[in-house]
């Protein structure tokens, strides 16, 4: 008898309706000599309404961290025991279980803890005694405050993979209303095509380079243990696709060169000009910006200027999610004075563009393919970076889609049919 | 330092203008100096409409017994974090607490359960912290199970009172929407007025008898624990009315024979003629009753007749919840052949008029009194029931309200200004 996890977004039971459809397909799925467990969002607009409410009784209700936790976590609390109903109702055998419950363990930090252990003893019970266990997402337990805790961004989708891999189970479904993995966003580039399957090297890669049919961070924990992942839509049989991370890449796997090409427009740059090339300098600049806790991602430094060692000066671009750009530009203005710069840059209208594939580690002429297919489109290249199975260009907004569309004809990746429209997931 | 609980019912927390108004008021009783427990029920509607999805998905939702208490339990924890994150936004601290993180233990029967133990540790040490504690009303936790119950009708008040007694509070206030105990419901005694002090015994028998200002379970928890409680307006300043547990009746208040008048039409009346004058027809009569798990309140057998002791017949009513009449008629009905009855009555027509107050205890009169205005009124009495402080009789539903005037204004209960009109409290 297998185990499977399966985890439906937001939008899957968004109302009655949905919430009794998922009952049928997960009582379908125990009928198929399964053994299940459910992981279940918020429905729908709960959480923003829940959000809402909190700030007409206060100006900043993130400041009551511990209480936004008590509060959002309702959210799920409703989803799940309402999908218990559903099931009891079409004749299954389903209780839920609070994350608490369920044994999710974490860190303290209120809306965006850390899990630090999973113990589902009442969820092996469950399943045992012949149970569908429904399990609330994006939540879970402090020991030492004994308080409720959120898992902030793609909680729901860790939840889901955090359960996968204590129960070891054979896989973790993530639903919602995408039916796989694309070679690109098809909202943008028509031709591209449903991957049957993918690694989870490949699959992290093109999360995060902004891909959003899954959260890095439930990709991560996959990968680090061991879950494989399947992406499909609740409203479809299609099988979707299978992530692999049982499997290391190139085995069995009918491997393209390139798994995807995924684009990120929630990304800017700033440039500071004429920072002295003094050893300590770029490491002064990057504090002053971890301290505005930004993660920035591509880093470019251009050969030193200057008629001497003394009065060498150099330019350094890096690129931040673009919602961190004014707090970021700020904090280094006032820190000028320190870092000796002459003037700062800011470029709120950049894209990003990435090829990602496990069998760049094999392939040569990656890059070669790549920068042709650009410079055949016209497109200007302002920054890359790469890494073992990726490689990122950033170039301007209003190119990026073509640049996309370019690349992914030159990878061969393009399909005969026209794609579905797909859609992000919920948190 | 006094400690004191508050309860605040749905309709005072029923909207963010309402929360940032309870909010205001508890800071100001804390800042008084006293600490502050708080317990909150759901949200207006919001019990309602939880109910209402759960019955989108599901035929029966009741049959996930345990589901459903995990669905109603969402309402109280949006509205304890709601007023916390108020309180904390208008300079305050506080602290919310499920009904299971405030200690609250009890049965393990779902949507009806009994508080078995109540160990309020973290409620403590967040008062001694300094922080105003909010507490979910109506729901608790079962340690066999380790499941999240509720505790049904009068839930929250109970709560408040449990948590009063545990903590050894000084008073428990009882806010809603109502200012006080009267004498009389004022939409039908527009000159009934309210009381400074009740004993807690006649506050036992007023809510038994009908009256909806406390539900008769808190009543009864109080009286047992000795617990003062204090019912007031969440929306005016006024006292409102003592009900005194810790004083005996009697002592030192200013104590009138009479208290109040309840009236009851959601009463019912069942006459079984011709049963059997045998011994144990009668109990095999309530023993049909019982097993319909129906709460029967005032009896009434009439003097048997007869030709001699082996046809001897007579007459059996008593009143029973309206609502349950059909089915407690039908059960009779089937059990026709074993009683063998002649005929069954069954009246929904019925009213049940109550004069209580601690005086009758040691006042001789009252029944005349009540007798003679009944009398003058024109009203006919179907039924009488006493207890040691009550008198109830059972009129037509239609003389009801003439009846509990022409009552009201003999034993003096009369006020000179019209009352403020009432109505019922919240679960």
């Amino acid at each position: 008898m297998a185990l499977i996890v399966q985890k439906f977004g937001g939008s899957s039971v968004g109302d009655a309706a949905k919430i009794k459809h998922v009952a049928r397909r997960v009582i379908e799925t125990q009928k198929a000599g399964n053994q299940v467990v459910v992981v279940v969002s918020a429905m729908g607009d709960t959480t923003d309404e829940l959000i809402d409410l909190a700030q007409s009784v206060a100006g900043d209700p993130y400041a009551s961290a511990r209480e936004m936790d008590m509060l959002l976590t309702s959210g799920e609390r409703i989803s799940m025991a309402l999908l218990a109903i559903a099931i009891n109702a079409q004749g299954g055998v389903s209780r839920s279980f609070t994350g608490s419950q369920a044994g999710i363990m974490t860190s303290a930090k209120h809306g965006d803890a850390r899990i630090s252990e999973v113990t589902p003893t009442r969820i092996r019970e469950a399943l045992d005694e012949g149970n569908i266990a429904i399990v609330a997402g994006f939540q879970g337990f402090n020991r030492d405050s004994k308080d409720i805790t959120t898992l902030g961004r793609g909680g729901s989708d860790t939840t889901a993979v955090a359960l996968a891999a204590a129960l070891d189970a054979d896989v973790c479904e993530i639903y919602s209303d995408v039916d796989g993995v694309y070679t690109a966003d098809p909202r943008v580039i028509p031709a591209a095509h449903k991957l049957e399957s993918i690694d989870i090297e490949s699959m992290l890669e093109l999360a995060a380079a902004g891909a959003k049919i899954l959260h890095i961070r439930a990709v991560e924990y996959a990968r680090r243990h061991n879950v494989d992942l399947r992406v499909r839509s609740t409203f479809s049989t299609d099988p979707g696709t299978i992530v692999y991370s049982t499997k290391p890449a190139g085995d069995n796997m009918e491997e393209p060169i390139v798994s995807g090409v995924a684009t990120d427009k929630g990304q800017a740059k700033i440039t500071v000009i004429g920072i002295p090339d003094q050893p300590g300098k770029a490491s002064e600049l990057f504090q002053v910006v971890a301290e505005a806790d930004v993660n920035i991602d591509m880093i470019v430094q251009n050969v030193p200027t200057g008629s001497d060692v003394t009065d060498r000066v150099s330019d350094i671009s890096f690129t931040l999610p673009l919602g961190d750009l004014g707090r970021v530009a700020g904090a280094l203005e006032a820190a000028k004075p320190t870092l000796g710069f002459r003037q700062l840059e800011q470029d709120a209208d950049i894209g990003k563009l990435s090829v990602v594939g496990a069998g760049m580690k094999t392939h040569s002429g990656v890059s070669a393919t790549l920068f042709k297919a650009l410079a055949d489109a016209g497109i200007n290249i302002e920054m890359i970076s790469t890494s073992e199975i990726r490689i990122s260009v950033v170039t301007n907004a209003k190119q990026l889609d073509d640049a996309a569309r370019a690349v992914h004809t030159a990878f061969g990746l393009d399909s005969d049919t026209e794609a579905v429209v797909y859609a992000g997931t919920g948190r």
